[in-house]
């Protein structure tokens, strides 16, 4: 008998490293399809149970940065992430109606703002933010989560994000997009894209 | 420090209540959307990792069923159920092409044909059925899943297929279409159709 245990370490984020090599073990649907597709003998043959995918944990940030941007700033950052975001491959996915795209992009800066250590807006109005069941209706895939986060570290650049926090903020969006993902379009696991990746493109020009 | 433990218990289908029971354990999204968003502090707040569900094992079915019913019956059986699959809510995911809809039946046909013990017809011309991989090019989300099942028991019905092996081919096609599921609209794993709950369907009126 073999067994495959898989841990979820609960508000514990000191356990990620062991996390992560449980996690390489769980039966995913890397199965091999090359292999023969086995023949129907006499008895039922029981197939694994599967997961598609572990959606990893998320480091949500800490009030620093609120204390350093502001609101302003941070709506700012919002406008021009959606701004790129309305002319690109996922364009679609974003009211053509100018009112309404400033609505929601105001909205989105609710929620960056409340979620970044500022005035509680957002959740006043709207409840919890529920990120995943609020993007059930638009349909994102791998592909479309791989845009939105360019385009925000685009966006980062574009504004000069302030250097220490950038870690902290990355971090966050780079693990809170991966759960908008509700179509998948392949077995592979959702590209992660550590901080160590990409930290090269924000070092100063000297 | 709490931990969950989820065990995938792999080629062992007797552990299959035990494994229920684990299931439960699993962090999947069901958040409460009434509490309130935490509002962020001086430290980085780590969340849990989750799964969205786990796809169940597969009880795939022994060679009882084709030595029973034969390679004719099983496409009749194929042919039924595409025909009215093509004008279901779900019809345009069928070829339009009258041709290429039979082309596409009878190499699902092949695969029912194999897959219940018959010729391996299927895999020898397409190699491993790898079914989740050759769906993802398909958008299909859980009402889909529901639609091509509940279409299933209707053409189980309508053509009579032989009583004693129901349940064997049921549970089979119920935990293997939810195999097929890569758009997912709600947080609701899904819906599950145990042979219990429709076997009275079948039972002979008297």
């Amino acid at each position: 008998m073999t067994v495959v245990y898989f841990a979820l370490y609960r508000k514990n984020h000191f356990k990620t490293k062991e996390f992560r090599m449980q996690e390489d073990t769980i039966e995913g649907f890397h199965c091999n399809v090359q292999a023969p597709f086995e023949k129907a003998g006499a008895e039922i043959r029981m197939t694994d149970a599967k997961v598609d995918f572990v959606f990893p944990e998320v480091p949500f940030p800490s009030n620093k940065i609120f204390a350093t941007m502001g609101a302003q700033a941070i709506e700012a950052m919002v406008v021009h992430h959606h701004t790129l975001l309305r002319k690109s491959a996922i364009g679609e996915l974003f009211p053509s109606d100018d009112a309404v795209f400033a609505h929601v992009t105001h909205k989105t800066a609710e929620f960056f703002i409340e979620a970044l250590g500022g005035a509680q807006d957002f959740s006043t109005q709207y409840g919890h933010p529920a990120l995943r069941e609020r993007h059930f209706r638009f349909l994102i895939d791998e592909k479309a989560r791989d845009i939105w986060l360019m385009l925000y570290k685009k966006t980062l650049k574009d504004i000069a994000f302030p250097t220490q926090h950038l870690e902290e903020f990355w971090n966050w969006i780079e693990a809170l997009s991966i759960r908008m993902i509700n179509r998948r379009t392949t077995f592979e696991t959702p590209k992660r894209y550590p901080f160590a990746s990409i930290a090269h493109e924000f070092t100063p020009k000297g």
